[in-house]
C-alpha cells in the first residue's frame, strides 16, 4: 500500500513534467510568432527545470525498483515511467530549440507572414497533443490515444506541406529562412512523435502488451 | 553466477547492436557519397533488424529485473543497458535517415563536390565514435570516453561549418540542396550525441555516479 502511494507520487511528477513540456511549447510558439525574446529566454530557462525533474523521476523509479521487489505490473509501471520521463524531457528540449530559433533571429521574425497560420496550426496541434498526453498519464484513459495519433498525422502533413512551400519556385525568402522553417518544422514533428511514444508506453503500462515503437520519419 | 552470465549475454547483444549501428552509418555515408541506391536500401532494411534487436534487449533487461532481485549494481547495469539499447536504436534510425536522403535524390548526388570532403570527415568521425563506443561497451575501459567526447566536438564544429557554407552568399546549389545538407549534417550530429550519451551511461554503470545528460544542441 505504501508502494501504491510511491507509484502515485511518480505519476504526479510525470503529470507535472508533461504540463511543463506543454507550457514550454506553447510559450515557444508564442515567442516565435511574436518575436518575443523575453518569452524565448523563459522557455530556455524552464528547460533546465524540466531536465532536473525528469532526471529525478528516473532516479526515483530506479530507487523504487531497488528498495522493493516489484510485481511484474509494478515493474512495468516503473520502467514505463522512466521511459516517459525521458520522452517528456526530450519534448522540453524541442520546445527550447524552437525558442532558440526565435532568439537567434530576434528582433526579426523567423516565420514569414504567409506561413504564420501554418505555424499557428502546428502550435495548436502540439498543444492538443501534449494536453491529451498529460490526461492519459493522469487518467490512463486510452481512448485519447486515437486522438493523439490523429493529431500526430496532422503534424506530419503540415511538416510535408512546409517542405513543399520552401522548395517551391515562388519561395522568396532565401536559403536562411528555408533552413529555419525546415528545422522548426522538424522540431514540432519530433515533439509530436515523442508524445505518441509516451502514449504507447502508457498503453503498455495499462494493458501489459509489448511496446510498439513509433515509426520515426 | 547464472545471473552474471545473463548480464554478459545482454552486453554481448549490446555490442552486436553497436556494430550494426556502426556499419549502418558507414554504409549510409558510402551510399550518400557514391549515390549508391542499393547500398542505401540495404541500410534502410538493416534498420529493422536493429530495431528488433534493441527491443529484445530492452525486454530481456526488464525480464532479468523481474525474475531475479538484482543488487544495486546489477540493477544499474540492467537499467543502463536498456537505455543504451534505446540510444543505439536511435543511431540506427539516423543512419537510415542519411540513406533515405541518398535514395530520395538518386541517381543525383546529394552532396555537392566541394562538400564531399566535409561529409567524408563526418563519416570518418561517426565511424571512430561508434567503434570506440562499442569498445567501451566490450571492455568498460572509460579512458576512451575522452576521445569520444573530442570526436563529438569535431562533429559539432563541422556541423556549424556546413551551416556557414550553405548560408554564404557564394552558395550556388539552391534551397533544396541547402536543406539536404542541413538535415544530413544534423543526422550526423545527433548520431554523435547519442554515442556520447551511451558512454555517459557506461560511466554510470562502471562508477555508480549519477548520469549526466548530454547537452543537446
Amino acid at each position: 500500500m505504501a508502494y501504491a502511494d510511491d507509484l502515485e507520487a511518480v505519476n504526479a511528477r510525470l503529470m507535472e513534467v508533461a504540463d511543463l513540456a506543454g507550457s514550454a511549447m506553447f510559450m515557444a510558439t508564442q515567442s516565435l510568432l511574436n518575436a518575443d525574446n523575453d518569452l524565448a529566454q523563459g522557455v530556455i530557462a524552464q528547460d533546465e527545470r524540466i531536465d532536473i525533474l525528469a532526471a529525478e523521476i528516473e532516479e526515483r523509479c530506479v530507487e523504487l525498483i531497488s528498495i522493493h521487489h516489484p510485481t511484474d505490473r509494478e515493474l512495468r509501471i516503473l520502467i514505463g515511467s522512466l521511459r516517459i520521463a525521458a520522452s517528456l524531457e526530450r519534448m522540453g528540449d524541442l520546445a527550447s530549440h524552437v525558442a532558440k530559433q526565435a532568439r537567434m533571429r530576434f528582433p526579426n521574425p523567423v516565420v514569414p507572414q504567409e506561413l504564420r497560420s501554418t505555424f499557428e496550426e502546428m502550435g495548436a496541434l502540439a498543444q492538443a497533443i501534449v494536453t491529451k498526453t498529460a490526461e492519459v498519464i493522469a487518467t490512463k484513459d486510452l481512448t485519447l490515444a486515437t486522438d493523439i495519433a490523429g493529431h500526430d498525422e496532422d503534424v506530419d502533413r503540415l511538416h510535408l506541406e512546409l517542405f513543399r512551400v520552401v522548395l517551391s519556385p515562388t519561395w522568396q525568402h532565401g536559403v536562411e529562412s528555408a533552413i529555419d522553417i525546415t528545422l522548426l518544422s522538424r522540431y514540432y514533428e519530433r515533439y509530436a512523435d515523442h508524445a505518441v511514444s509516451v502514449t504507447r508506453r502508457l498503453i503498455t503500462i495499462v494493458t501489459g502488451d509489448p511496446y510498439v515503437g513509433v515509426s520515426l520519419t
